[in-house]
């Protein structure tokens, strides 16, 4: 029995969000039933570093499973690639002690979230961006993510009706980058309540239009009110990026 | 009754093509469903520039209809766009004199390809560009470019079972551009045959690859058979990108 991590790049827009539910297409049932047709029958369940909703991306999730099948890392990315389907990708597969545990083990993770700015929406961009056609001011948005860095009881960037207990997270990243027509929201934390960098950008988008003072996001984390702060963002525009498995590692900007 | 002129978008992706075929979702069979319901049940036929392959993508195909409806130009748009489905966008709508016609007037067409030229695929790509590993030498493509300007029968680069009997064809315009990773061919033409852009993209990518000597596009046009070009290039990399129907009047560079 080996334990395998593997690192996954996947498209949301046709799944009913990564974890396996009663009915709708999720990356966790197609991957389980590719990884159960590939050990004969015998029912393989994968561990996600966490779940992600209807519609959002993963260019770097990472998952665990258990094998009694002896193949090399290279063949497991070879065989995966082979009968996933297209909107999920095997990006890399390692050999993993038999500690290693893809949600509890990971040490930092980073999203992305990508606005798109301009008047006119893109057909070509519709799944994979949010569209704002309001002109946002990107320096506000950028004084407004400081309030966010550091360690915060994020109870009011959490989507009500979670079971977390502990909504206390630390952030140490937070960027507001302009790259083209778009604004892409870069966050690197300990980890992230339910929803959490979707209600963040929601906050940033009304700082970003002016309809809110940057230096609010301080009432906001005292509430401890999800009804403090404003909208969710919507999940299209939301990426898994990366996660990472070794302390005090910082990532590398990916593109 | 008053004709109306109309430059749509759409995302091939999930499109069994732009003609109203028995089976399958179409691009002309949603935009007459809701144009039919737009005049009460009273069935309008739109007429398009020339169809598109299922897969191939548009950035300004042109329609036509009849309308009775009295119905500004600016009302039409919103009226559409709040209608169409989330793959077709309406993009701008005029209103023409009743001589005018989509098809039998077009005077020059822009298509655009799309390729993903680097090793590894990207899945967020995978409908809007055709990856090819292999390094392309985009010089030599660019020679072999120079030798489909200008007149030509088009026989050898029009795929077989088409009933159009004249095959000559001008084009203007063909350059093959570096994007990023991705390498772009620019073809304007007054027309084109069935799948003559993907047979000549085809045809680029064996002289990218070094497969072929760019002086052979010469005899393969002399040899006017279907058999002498390559294959065709895949139909997702394929963009209308627009229509023209002003005589002697170029394109700009539009993105």
């Amino acid at each position: 029995m080996e334990r395998i991590k593997c690192t996954i790049a996947y498209d949301g827009t046709d799944f009913s969000g990564y974890q396996v539910q009663p009915n709708g297409r999720t990356v966790q049932g197609e991957i389980e039933r590719i990884l159960t047709r590939m050990h004969k029958g015998q029912p393989i369940r994968i561990v996600a570093s966490g779940r992600t909703d209807s519609g959002v991306h993963a260019k770097g999730q990472v998952i665990h499973f258990d094998s009694t099948l002896n193949v090399p890392v290279d063949g497991w990315l070879k065989a995966l690639n082979a009968q996933l389907p297209k909107d999920i990708q095997a990006v890399m597969v390692e050999k993993v002690t038999r500690d290693f545990h893809a949600r509890f083990n990971s040490k930092m993770k980073e999203y992305r979230y990508r606005i798109l700015n301009r008047p006119e929406r893109d057909l070509f961009r519709r799944n994979y961006v949010h569209h704002v056609s309001d002109v946002l001011d990107v320096k506000k948005m950028q004084e407004a993510a400081e309030y966010f860095i550091g360690e915060h009881d994020f109870t009011s960037f959490c989507a009500s009706g979670t079971s977390v207990q502990d909504k206390v997270r630390t952030i140490y990243e937070l960027d507001v980058i302009t790259a083209g027509d778009e604004i892409v929201v870069r966050v690197v934390g300990n980890g992230f309540l339910y929803q959490m960098v979707r209600i963040i950008v929601g906050t940033l988008l009304e700082v970003g239009k002016g309809k809110m003072d940057p230096g609010h996001i301080k009432d906001i984390l005292v509430a401890k009110d999800r009804r403090s702060a404003p909208a969710t963002a919507p999940p299209q525009g939301l990426y898994l990026w990366q996660v990472n498995y070794e302390k005090q590692t910082g990532f590398s900007i990916m593109t």
